[in-house]
């Protein structure tokens, strides 16, 4: 039987994280997952910093890369009405955010815990989990075939959305909060040359469009569709005239083709489950909220979920109080809700729901052309987009 | 047969601004309406203008009373989480609003009319408005009982919510957008002293809630309730039970009752016929375009249309070009598609869908607390309300 401070399911960008600054902090922890480094390295999501994580990376020793290979932002562009109207975050809110793929912070995580020996262990299997007896308790076979008992004074489970610690949690302790979205984002990469120094966040009568990058020849666009698409059944063809049609104007502005080298329907929602705690299990990132991709939040909450776990679990431990993790939830509760309003606004205004009313259309287009002409909403957004004070 | 360049049907504030205005640009009209003088006078209306509102009224010469005896607003409080939340508009937006009740912008405007001996006619009947033929044709029983034939160069219906005028475009040239509301305003008048020096928007688990004020000893209040409620099927009592209970709080506001005076119930929608103008008809305020009650922005509405149209109005006749009146559309419907969103904006973060989720609740919560915690999100809303520059 091995014991552990803090046992941590899920060792993604949010579990990493948190055995990063526990150890730090001075607090061992075992942190384990399913995939292995190389699976999840294959892994590609969104990648937009706020400029407070960028920071809590860089100050807290995970990475100096982000700033040398990153590509900091100073605005974007929301097209409607056929042109596009740029928000210069740095004029607006005095930030920016940074595009740096989820998966190079992934990278540099994994690489920072193996430079400071902590115990992470990738692809391991048949895991149980019980929080029923007085400690939790972690059972699993290591990616060797060991098979691990392990006790933990905390749990955390740091999952992802489709968690199993956040299940551990009794009905009647929490409360689970939806939306569903009546569309999802059809996503491409392709090989094309960048079609603007920025992203371009289209609202069009045909529905929302993306058009986003990863570098100067690899190319990221997403466009709203039906959940129900099936990807492989739409042409390259097919494809190239839908999002041309759907950021068509009357300015200069170029989408730049290319051959389509992967494609994916994703769909989303928005949830929550409070409290994020439950005795000795603490929920962090996507296992206790997820969000819609609009304004590229998740990653970023989840950087501060962890941010102020790491902060009250010396204190947990120290007392042996886990009572006192209801600090943790009340304080990253506060910006999830923030957040989550933020992402369910951007989504609500760049995309047309397909019931909704021809009403709602041209409202949606008064609020665009509203925000854009005001300072004080563009600087709304630009603090909301490039995220708010930890 | 009478002759007049501008027949305007509808003789309350935007009618009679619009005759104030075409007057002072040296244009005659003829306005007319079903009530009499006196029965506009007891129609009780929001009150509550932009500065840019203000400003027109005090330049055009209609009314110094509003700066004498309305009341200079500089905020208003956002009620949620048991807590009210000032936002100063001053401050803020450096801007204000006046609280200066509708029937009294309709008494300065029937003033200046009859001391600038503006043609208005109170108390007509049978009115029938022809515009198939070339010119507009006006015919009506005038209030002592003559019955009058009226041709006119162009006719603007200023006729309200109810408008004839509107159904007077085709069907194939027009576009109507509606948006209905799953609730209604219960909206009450008491004798009592003031709750609050400024308007008070509460946002609470059982609905929306607004402490209003009218006089020192007068004061208006309303609450979200069912469209279908009688208001007469409920007591003293349980009306105030139940502001009581959305204002209730943990710190030192206190909600004061009175007897009630008077009590309805409003129904409410968003509307918007496109466009405002048909060969040589122009429709003007509620005719052309409703909101919802929240935020105000209905007689503002009407006022800056109308400004906006006894621009384009002289050069129309002196032209006799009524394919002019475009401008007027494409002007007036700009501010009308911006105060459709801010209209529907506060609504839906004040009020409670009944047939919405929790987790509408709680983002609707999330808005609240980031809006108000944010400058910027706090001075795009001081905008909206104390309105856009004309």
């Amino acid at each position: 039987m091995e014991r552990t401070p803090v046992a941590i399911v899920g060792a993604g960008p949010a579990g990493l994280m948190l055995s990063h600054l526990l150890s730090r902090a001075g607090v061992d922890s075992v942190a384990i997952d399913l995939r292995t480094r190389a699976e999840i390295e294959a892994t590609h999501r969104a990648g937009i910093l706020e400029h407070v994580s960028v920071r809590l990376l860089v100050d807290e020793g995970v990475s100096d890369r982000v700033l040398r290979e990153g590509d900091e932002h100073e605005g974007i562009a929301l097209r409607f009405g056929g042109r596009s109207h740029r928000l210069d975050f740095r004029e607006l809110a005095g930030s920016s955010v940074w595009l740096y793929p989820q998966t190079e912070v992934f990278v540099d995580l994994a690489d920072a815990r193996r430079r400071d020996g902590g115990d992470v262990r990738f692809g391991v299997r048949d895991v149980q989990v019980d929080v029923t007896g007085e400690r939790p308790l972690l059972r699993f076979t290591d990616a060797d075939g060991t098979p691990v008992h392990l006790t933990a004074d905390l749990l955390v489970g740091a999952d992802g959305s489709r968690s199993v610690c956040r299940h551990l949690v009794p009905e009647a302790d929490r409360r689970r909060y939806t939306r569903e979205y009546p569309f999802a984002w059809f996503g491409i990469l392709c090989q094309a040359p960048r079609s603007h120094d920025e992203l371009v966040y289209t609202r069009s009568e045909r529905g929302f469009a993306l058009i986003s990058s990863r570098t100067e020849t690899l190319q990221r666009m997403y466009f709203q569709c039906d959940p129900a698409t099936d990807p492989h059944a739409w042409s390259d063809d097919r494809i190239w005239a839908e999002l041309q049609a759907r950021v068509a104007g009357e300015d200069s502005f170029t989408l730049r083709e290319g051959p389509i080298t992967e494609r994916a329907v994703l769909p989303f929602r928005s949830f929550v489950q409070e409290p994020l705690h439950h005795g000795r299990l603490a929920l962090a990132g996507d296992a206790g909220h997820t969000v819609p991709p609009t304004g590229a939040k998740g990653l970023n909450l989840a950087l501060q979920d962890v941010r102020v776990l790491a902060e009250v679990v010396p204190d947990v431990l120290r007392r042996d109080d886990p009572s006192l993790l209801a600090h943790y939830s009340q304080r990253a509760l506060q910006r999830v809700w923030r957040a989550q309003h933020f992402s369910y606004w951007m989504t609500s205004m760049l995309h047309n729901a397909p019931d909704g009313s021809p009403f709602d259309d041209r409202r949606a287009l008064g609020e665009l052309t509203g925000l854009t002409r005001s300072a004080a909403g563009s600087c709304y957004l630009a603090e909301g987009y490039t995220g708010w004070p930890s």
